[in-house]
C-alpha cells in the first residue's frame, strides 16, 4: 500500500467533490474456477484499491459526507482463520493503513444501508462490472437485479473519472519502474527467444514467468500472435515461421496493481521483409508524430485523426489507397487497414476506469464521440490534461474478412486500391504502442525507451 | 479434444444410468477481472468438459433421455466476430467434433426448458459453484435463486461421481504425459534456482512460465513457501534463507484441463538440519507406506487411519508424542501435526468434482466421513475402484497457533509432550504428494518418479 495520507487525500477531495450523502465502494469477492475453493488469484476492485488501498476480498467502504465518517465493512480473522493462514492482520490494523478508524463487521452492511435508506439518505454507487457485485448491490440497496446497473449514480462516476484521471507522482513512479524493470525487460528478453520453429506459447510462457518471478502479474491477457492482424486475439498455438511477424501487446500490473500496456512487432527471422519494412515504417511514423503532438488542451480526437491521416498518406504512397488524405479521412476509409482507436487512458486499469464507462471517461459535453467505424471505437477523444497517463498504438491491419467485406460493398473504393489490397492480404498485421505521461510541457514516455526502430529491433535480433 | 467417439459413450452411459428426464448441463462464462472485457483466462466447467469437451464459453448441453436428442445451445459467430476474432468455427462444426447433430442458439435455451416444464418433464442439473451459474440457473428454471442450490439433483450428482471416477486410459495417459512432461520437469527446475536469498516469488515464476510455455497452466494456485506449517498460503513474499525448508505444491493442468498435483518440501540451502531429516523420513515412510496399501476393495479411510499411526509412531520415537500408537490415532491426537486427510481425487479438478459435494464423491452409504478434528477433512474415505485417480500426501507440520490453543485446553496431553513441541514450535512444515492410480493388481504412480529421497534431492542440489 501507499502511505496512508495519500488514501485520505483522495477520500478527502472525493468527498468535497460530492457534497453529500453515501459512497459506497465495494470491494471484489473471490472468483471460482472450476469448483468454489480453486480461485483465480484475487483482484481487488480498482476503485477500493483508489480510495482505501486494502488488497484482499469481502470488503466494502462508506464515506459518509454529512456525518464525516468513513468505515470499512468486513470481518476479522477468527482463530480457524490463524491456524490455516497464519498471522492475520485484525481488521483496525487493516484500516489504519489506510488512515480509517471505523470498521464493522460484515453483516453491519446491510442494516447500515437499511437504516441510511430509512433516513432518505441518498447512497452512491458505481455501475456493477461482475454478476456477483450486480447481485451484491441488489441485496445491499433492496433495488430490482436488473435495475442496478441503471442506478449507478452518475455524479460519483464523473466525479472518480475526473479524480482518477489525473495521476500524482507516486503512481507515474510505479508505471515508470514496472515498465523497466518488467516489461521493458521481458520484451528484450523475447527478442532473443523469437525463431522460427518456436510457438507463440514459449514466448507468451517467458513473458508471464519473467513477470510472476518478479513479483508482478500481467495486467490483462497477453496478445502474442503472427496474426497481428486479428484484434482479439488470445491464441498461441501457431508456430512461427520465417517471414511471419510476431506481434506482441503485453504489459506488467505493478504490485499496487498499476498497469503497463506496451506492443511491438517482430520479425520471426530477425529481418524484416521491403514490404514489412515499409508499413512499419508508416506505424512507426504514425506512433512518434502522436506523441510528438500530445500536450495539455489538445483533443485526443484530433491526435487520433492525425494519426489517421499519416496512416492514410503512407499507405497512399505505397499504392494500397488513392484519392485526397483529408477526405480520405474523412470519410473513414483509413479505417479498413486501422479500424481501432489511437489509444485509451492507463492507470490501476490498463483501460482505465473502463468500469464507470467510457462516455465519462473518455469523453465529456466538448467533445463527444464520433459514430463512424473505426473512429466510433476510440476510447479517449477529450481534451488532455497534465497528469494523464495515456497510450499511443496507432496500427495497420488486412484483416481478410473485413476486406472481402468492403470489397464486396464497393466501400470507399474511390480512396482504396482493392486489386493492390486483395495481392497482400494476408499480410498480417503491425502495431507500435507506447505509454505517455501528459506533462506541463507536453507529454513525456513512461519509461526508458523500449527497442522499436527497424535497426533497433533487427540489432538485437541479429544471431 | 479427444475423438469424438469419446464423449458419445460417456453421454450414453450417463443416459442409461439416469433413464428418463432432460440432463441439462451448464458450459461456463469469462470472468471479469476489473471491467467486463478484461477477462480471467477462461475455465470451462469440468461436467461440460466431461460430456461435451468443447472448450468454449457461453454454451449449454441438454440430453433427453426419453426423446432421445442431444442439444448445444450457444450462438454461431457473426461477421463482427470473425473481423475482430479471426475465424471461428460454427456451432454446427463444434458439435460435430463432440458427435452431437442439434445445436440451438443461446436463447431457445430458456424457451425449450419452459416448454419441457410446461409438459411436466423433470430437469436434472448440477448445484452452481459460481454467483453467475446460479444467476443463470434461476433464470432458466425459473427458481428462486437462494434454493437453487438444494434443488440439485443428487441421482445425477451422483450417477456423473460413479462415472467420472473410473478414469479410462485417455484421461490416464493425459495426466501421465503432463505430469512427465511439465509438472516433474519443473520440480527438477526448481531445486536447482532455490537459493538463500532468493525469493518464494522467483520460484513460483519460474513454475508457472516453466507450465505456461509447454502450452499448460497450473491447476490451482501455487503453494511454494517457508512456512509449509502454513496451509491455505498463496503468500510469494518472503525471502529464503539458509535452514528453512520450502514446500512447493503446485501441479499442471493439461490442455485438456486433467490436473496433476505434486508436492515436495526442499532444504534452502541444500541439505537438510539432523531434525529435518528426522521428520522428512516419517512423512516419507507414511507416503511411500500408504500408496503401498493402496489397492481395489480398500477404504481410504483407512489408508488414512494408516498414514497417520505412522506419523504417529514416528513422532513418539523422536519424543513429540507419547503412549500407545493406536489409542492417539483413535482419539485424534495425530491431528495436531497431520491435521488434513490424507488425499482427494483428482481428474478434470483438482480436488476431483469438488463443486459436485464431497459427500457424493469421497463417501457413500458404506463408509460416513468420521466427524474429528483432522480425519474430518479428509475428502475420499470410501472403498477404492480400480481405475480412480487420487492424491497421497501426508504431512507433518508445527502450527503454532494450533499448538498454543491445545496446550492451553491440555488436549491429549497423554499423547503429545507439550514442552518438546514447544522447544520447536518454528519448525515449519512438511508434506510429500504422488498421484496413484488404482490398478487390478493394486497401484502405480503416476507418471514416472519425481525424486523424493533425502538423498536423491541433496543430490540434485548439490552446489
Amino acid at each position: 500500500m501507499f502511505p496512508k495520507e495519500i488514501y485520505i487525500d483522495r477520500r478527502n477531495h472525493l468527498r468535497k467533490a460530492i457534497h453529500k450523502g453515501i459512497i459506497l465502494i465495494l470491494g471484489n469477492k473471490e472468483c471460482p474456477m472450476n469448483y468454489k475453493a480453486n480461485q483465480y488469484p484475487f483482484r481487488q476492485d480498482s476503485n477500493f484499491l483508489y480510495y482505501f488501498g486494502i488488497d484482499e476480498p469481502d470488503l466494502a467502504g462508506i464515506i459518509d459526507i454529512e456525518e464525516n465518517t468513513e468505515t470499512i465493512y468486513g470481518n476479522d480473522p477468527d482463530l480457524e482463520d490463524i491456524i490455516w493462514m497464519g498471522y492475520q492482520e485484525s481488521m483496525k490494523e487493516k484500516c489504519h493503513k489506510s488512515g480509517i478508524t471505523g470498521s464493522r463487521p460484515w453483516n453491519d452492511l446491510k442494516s447500515d444501508i437499511d437504516k441510511a435508506v430509512g433516513r432518505n439518505r441518498m447512497i452512491y454507487y458505481l455501475p456493477p462490472y461482475r454478476d456477483d457485485r450486480r447481485m451484491q448491490l441488489s441485496f445491499l440497496l433492496g433495488s430490482d437485479y436488473d435495475k442496478t446497473y441503471a442506478r449507478a449514480s452518475q455524479e460519483l462516476i464523473k466525479e472518480i473519472a475526473a479524480q482518477r484521471s489525473c495521476k500524482k507522482e507516486v503512481e507515474i513512479s510505479e508505471m515508470e519502474k514496472t515498465m523497466n524493470e518488467v516489461t521493458k525487460a521481458f520484451y528484450v528478453e523475447a527478442m532473443h527467444q523469437i525463431k522460427p520453429g518456436r510457438y507463440e506459447y514459449e514466448i507468451t510462457g517467458l513473458i508471464e514467468g519473467f513477470t510472476l518471478e518478479r513479483n508482478c502479474r500481467m495486467a490483462y491477457p497477453i496478445i502474442c500472435s503472427v496474426n497481428g492482424h486479428i484484434l482479439h486475439n488470445h491464441y498461441h498455438g501457431n508456430q512461427m515461421q520465417s517471414g511471419d511477424l510476431l506481434l506482441i501487446d503485453a504489459g506488467a500490473e505493478s504490485p499496487l496493481h498499476y498497469a503497463t500496456d506496451l506492443t511491438r512487432t517482430f520479425p520471426v527471422s530477425g529481418k524484416y521483409t521491403d514490404l514489412q519494412k515499409d508499413i512499419y515504417g508508416i506505424v512507426l511514423q504514425a506512433e512518434v508524430e502522436s506523441i510528438k503532438a500530445i500536450k495539455p488542451g489538445i483533443r485526443y480526437l484530433d491526435i487520433h485523426l492525425y494519426a489517421s491521416r499519416i496512416i492514410c498518406q503512407g499507405l497512399r504512397d505505397l499504392g494500397f489507397m488513392k484519392g485526397n488524405v483529408d477526405n480520405a479521412v474523412q470519410a473513414g476509409a483509413h479505417a479498413l487497414f486501422f479500424p481501432h482507436g489511437l489509444g485509451h487512458m492507463i492507470g490501476l486499469d490498463v483501460h482505465d476506469m473502463e468500469d464507470l464507462g467510457e462516455e465519462f471517461v473518455g469523453y465529456d459535453d466538448d467533445v463527444k464521440r464520433i459514430n463512424q467505424f473505426g473512429t466510433g471505437y476510440l476510447r479517449l477523444g477529450k481534451k488532455l490534461k497534465e497528469g494523464y497517463t495515456l497510450t499511443v498504438e496507432p496500427g495497420i491491419y488486412f484483416i481478410p474478412a473485413l476486406i472481402e467485406k468492403w470489397m464486396s460493398e464497393k466501400l470507399h473504393s474511390t480512396f482504396i486500391d482493392y486489386e493492390k489490397v486483395k495481392k497482400n492480404i494476408s499480410f498480417g498485421g503491425i502495431r507500435i504502442e507506447d505509454n505517455v505521461l501528459v506533462t506541463k510541457a507536453g507529454h513525456k514516455i513512461i519509461g526508458t525507451p523500449v527497442p522499436k526502430t527497424i535497426s533497433e529491433i533487427e540489432n538485437i535480433m541479429k544471431r
